[in-house]
């Protein structure tokens, strides 16, 4: 039985960021690290080509009459800039403590190692496991899965098989409490790129006689929303359904500490959709938010151009109901009927993913047709967590993106059971991204428990 | 006799950015150069260190009675990025046509070698030529002229002997007209810098709970204007004086063309403050301008990230009468009372500059006690021009701002004549910065004609 730590390093070792062309041997690296390792542990591993980075699809095969879970994950990692804020070599895993540093090593290295750890000791110990299994590892999750439908298209005949998919991409909110992902926020993106003069100009020979385009997209930007923190765009809000009773009732369980949420995050006060605390709104409210900005000079010193173009890049973050396209046309409609005279507009569509829900067994919204190894799955879990955490889990909805969820739902009918393990300061996304190795610990011999006591039947 | 293009294309090799302290031997080299072709045609050569760069300080004495001009300029120039946006490289002089291609070749090369080599081949001619000269050449003017006000303290007195300045730091409108320029604008410049969290956060995770701070820099932004193009800044327009009715006709025998002038920037309308046209606004009303700006993630793909940090470069151009750090005040104090909550703001100083007249002989506002020489200076520079170009030169203020020449008037009450050189073509402070060969040679001419009708007396 492999060293899971050793493993994880191994894997942070290689660069895997898929958004970056430069990063090539390192996703080649990481996509073969994952290959060998399954392949080590028994299962057939098929390498699926896709338009960009192939998937990982390996399966252990058995009786048709066992159940039968996919274990997603995926092995490419955020880019890793702005490097100067790392404290420890990025793509170096780097132990302090009981944290192992390095990119990725939360998102999603660390979890994806937790779960094939536990299958792989589980193995050891049960050769003849009852449990079909397959493992679903992407390598473009972190650029919105664009060859994830294709590949679905090809292999919703063997997935339907599956009864669910069972997945460690969500956080925990602590390190005592386990939660349930019972629904995600989908996502869409797009850049906006504003051209104003053909060219550079000189601030001094030229201010003053046409309009910068720094100056138009500040003033299309500060359209968008209102001042009480709401999206200001029509319609945006249309599509949003109300939030359950016992939803709220389990968020409340939570028992939040907005002082220190605050502290974490290092503001002096939130900003929420009215009647919404800070963790309702990142939970049951979309957004509308600027991740990145650009034009101009930006180096030392100053430059006194009016630049040519200046852009934004633009995300909504999207509750369940609301389509991704729709809102997208949305913005954009929004967008071109505010811009001031003189500019020229220009999207880049960006990737997108739908918002997802799933009700576990016994609530009030609960769908009837429920599957049985689903709602066994569930209780599996609930009971596993129980016993290795002391506490059970909470079933809440998480602020993130998991777009590929929703559609394994929609092509295979699969739902998925989301077990949390990264904490917030893992620092996903951002500089000095870490992974708790306790956490790991727990997560393995949970794991571990959750698949033998599935795999009983 | 040297050959003025093969010592500009020297010049042009050295790459002198001020501003980037990467280039310390491209700026050295460039002073240095400098320095021996001086020396070469005789001057006694000071090189006079200052805090950053040192400046070039010149000089060919001869009887107290003998006028005495100062000719200025700069052998800085301004950063070449973008680089891919240049047809030729930036740093490697290259003659298409009738046009040398290199950054500096417009700002201050080529014009500051067409006056040496004026006053190289007059002395040639006419060794006992009865005028003393000063060259003084900085090497920051690109960066706001830091150690000027020092250099100026030290040299005040060997400067007040002289009798008037002379310079080619301006431009022309067209290969045909000659601008005297009676004014420019002055400039103060900031960064403004705005924090939210204290790191970059996932914005699926965290999105919706706080403000971003590229969202709350819109939102600051696009308050500074006003729809009608006006600075929405109280009191910003408290100082700026009446336009003189004589440099309103002056413009207007300049004959702008404004769909030309359109065509060359590449809009389809101007944005001009009520009542200016697109000629006027340059000229005579001040302005805020955004030059740069930056935050989160400016990469390929998408990164969905709230970054903690977003700035942006702020210059505002100002017109006589302006004080430049009243106006400073006046914004930073405009931007703080309308920052939204949960948000720091952080102001970093750039360099200013105050604005500058200078009124030729016989108009209705030129001062009465004009020196002797000065008037003289604009005399003999009309008869030149006007000799050679074919019709005189236009009086005119502006747009752009040479901050030095408003301080050399405090310090030490001399006047400058701006004879201009570059054209709007040439891509002043834009990629493809190059200079017009025939304007150069008619600029050799006209100087050494205006320099030997001086010495005359």
């Amino acid at each position: 039985m492999f060293d899971p730590i050793e493993k994880l390093k191994e894997f942070i070792r290689h660069p895997s960021v898929s958004t970056d062309s430069k990063f090539r041997d390192g996703m080649l690296g990481a996509q073969k690290f994952v290959a060998d390792l399954l392949g080590s542990i028994g299962f057939q591993v098929e390498v699926v080509r896709t338009e960009k980075h192939p998937l990982i699809f390996a399966q252990r095969g058995g009786d048709k009459s066992w159940p039968h879970v996919v274990i997603y994950g995926h092995y490419d990692v955020q880019p890793a800039d702005p490097l100067n804020l790392w404290k420890t070599e990025a793509f170096e895993p780097t132990i302090i403590g009981n944290r192992i540093y390095g990119r990725g090593a939360a998102d999603n290295k660390g979890p994806l190692m937790t779960n094939i750890a536990a299958i792989a000791q589980l193995l050891e110990e049960q050769p003849n496991l009852p449990l079909r299994i397959t493992f679903l590892i992407e390598g473009e999750e972190e650029m919105g899965s664009p060859s994830f439908p294709k590949f679905l298209e090809q292999y919703a005949d063997r997935l339907r098989e599956a009864d669910f998919v069972y997945l460690s991409d969500t956080a925990l909110p602590n390190e005592n409490q386990v939660v349930i992902t019972a629904g995600l926020r989908g996502l869409t993106l797009f850049d906006l790129v504003v051209t104003g003069a053909k060219g550079d100009m000189h601030s001094g020979l030229h201010g003053g006689a046409f309009r910068n385009p720094i100056q138009a997209l500040a003033e299309i930007m500060a359209t968008l929303h209102l001042p009480d923190g709401r999206v200001n765009v029509p319609g945006f809000y249309d599509a949003v359904l109300p939030v359950h009773d016992w939803e709220r009732a389990e968020l409340k369980k939570l028992g939040v500490d907005e002082k220190a949420y605050a502290e974490f995050l290092g503001v002096d006060i939130f900003y929420t959709p009215p009647g919404f605390s800070p963790a309702e709104a990142i939970r049951f409210q979309p957004t509308l938010e600027f991740n990145g900005i650009g034009g101009g000079y930006q180096g030392e010193g100053t430059k006194t151009v009016i630049p040519s173009k200046a852009f934004v890049k633009v995300s909504c973050r999207l509750v369940p109901n609301q389509e991704p396209d729709k809102i997208k046309r949305l913005v954009i409609e929004t967008i071109k009927a505010r811009a001031p005279k003189g500019v020229k507009l220009e999207f880049i569509d960006q990737h997108k993913g739908e918002a997802y829900v799933v009700v576990p067994p016994d609530r009030s919204n609960t769908p009837k047709d429920q599957s049985p190894v689903l709602a066994r799955a569930f209780r599996a879990t609930d009971k596993a967590v129980t016993e290795i955490w002391g506490r059970p889990p909470l079933y809440l909805r998480e602020g993130g993106s998991v777009p590929i969820i929703a559609e394994i739902k929609r092509a295979t009918g699969l739902d998925s059971v989301m077990l949390g393990l990264f904490l917030p300061e893992d620092n996903l996304h951002a500089p000095n991204e870490s992974f708790n190795l306790d956490v790991m610990k727990k997560g393995i011999a949970t794991a571990r428990r959750i698949f033998a006591e599935i795999a009983k039947g």
